[in-house]
């Protein structure tokens, strides 16, 4: 179920930001692979892990087998596509700092509305459901952390909020579901939200609250 | 399939000693990411996967998906609890280490036997079972410390026995199960066994073997 | 599926190849493991973990559940008999250090085109097919480095191609299925490639490409 699927517009647009996402999302991977100084294998691995890693999960989870990211024909391409980019043109990317950012918050917002809606059309509870558009949309970069060998970004205070707005996110499309509000405006009002949450977020530097007197 | 079902009492306090062994995993795991200072999000994870983890990896492994962890209505709610309680009063959760201590010892003997039984009734081999019983009590504490970017504390030669309880406890279960006397005084003498030899570990520091001359 | 049933022949040989790749996988994890002064427990996991968590991997993304690993009545005593070997007789395994490499290269050729073969048999995307073939050659030595707390060691420029070669060999099965020519004459000529480029490239220490200018 892409985001076109879901919204109930089958235009390229909603195909183009749905591949856009993954593409972003294996651009930060594969270049933290270049940072860690990982060779070719690395960097797609890294690549693939990070893009298609959280909708894996989720579909793992659902109980949808094989995973969309394995039945869709350009998943898997675009994901090594991202890490061929990263492979020969890394200082290039590396000074695009910005649109990757950018494009980065799109997939969040994208994700968790997909990860979420296609949670409840599977007839999932409403909690598990904004549980699983979470980790359609920081599954991916957890893993990737994990297999470099880092602290996962997203539990650590100095990185600006990004679980927070994804779960926020979820919510608000299970919510939109359940009150049988859920269509293409509330999908992509629901996505726009996610997104300038995170933007400002990095503007900003807000962080996720911690424990009590830490 | 929750304590009380495979036991076969549909009694509160079954229901109670299933929950209550999520809930302090989830501490143990919310306690964790304190200790690592992570933040809101963090603790939150370290919550969910730590007391769910091992169940979601078991029934992944069944094939029984959507896992229990999202099918049951108390199961995610009783692991935030655990995540908020220690968000907001870690400072009281750390006093209590002991009960904490006490309980964790409770989840794992009712861990590996309700593991175990679930795997056999799902029609896996022995062996298979006694593996999955194992996982169910110990595969979240891994996925905790490999979150958290920690030796899993069940391969440190420092730390009292924790697996091989659970290991001998599931093995206990097929055992029962295979000789056709299961039920709910098998299951409640074996985790209570189990829970023993783990605050015994705890109190005479008994920790596993290591390689021969190590 | 195992190898012998892949490529059609069912003789005593083939079965003996493919338990002897998952043994040899097994003491790799279990030799980590002794080097990290992990305790008995450690042993034994990461021995599992390494020669069943490829194939367990692929298992469940093809949506094969229980996966082999839990089916097959050898699979876990083969890699548990390499736990217990090695905790018992380390330092004689540390002096095979030659036969346990051509082994474990050996056991990346089978694993690979089995992997590849049974993905493409359960109706896999030829793409996804020859990505299920390497993580069944390779997952398990990544999951086995997450566990230990190591740089994956495919993704270090240090270590002679591992993955490379493994993902050549299930694109070559994926190629000889699609133009039917896949038997048992195809597998094991596939199989003995990818071992001899192994070998090759462990003497020559051959590895694999880093980033443009890294």
């Amino acid at each position: 179920m892409t985001f076109a699927s879901v919204t109930g517009l089958n235009g390229t647009l909603e195909q183009v930001l749905d591949l856009a996402g993954i593409f972003v999302f294996a651009v930060s991977g594969a270049m933290l692979a270049v940072r860690k100084d990982f060779d070719a294998v690395g960097i797609v691995v890294l690549a693939i892990a990070t893009s298609l890693g959280g909708g894996i999960l989720r579909d793992v989870l659902i109980g949808e087998l094989p995973p969309a990211a394995l039945r869709e024909q350009a998943y898997l391409p675009t994901a090594l596509a991202a890490g061929v980019v990263v492979l020969v043109g890394h200082a290039v990317v590396e000074r695009l700092d910005r649109p990757v950012l950018v494009f980065d918050a799109a997939g969040l917002g994208l994700f968790c509305v997909v990860g979420a809606a296609k949670s409840m059309d599977a007839g999932l509870r409403p909690a598990s459901a904004v549980l699983l558009g979470t980790i359609t949309a920081v599954g991916g970069g957890i893993i990737r952390d994990v297999l470099a060998r880092d602290v996962p970004a997203v539990f650590r205070p100095d990185t600006a909020l990004t679980a927070i707005p994804a779960a926020a996110g979820a919510a608000a499309t299970v919510g939109a579901w359940e009150a049988d509000v859920y269509g293409p405006v509330a999908a992509v009002v629901i996505a726009l939200a996610v997104f300038a949450v995170r933007l400002l977020a990095m503007h900003y530097g807000w962080g996720a609250p911690m424990a009590r007197g830490r």
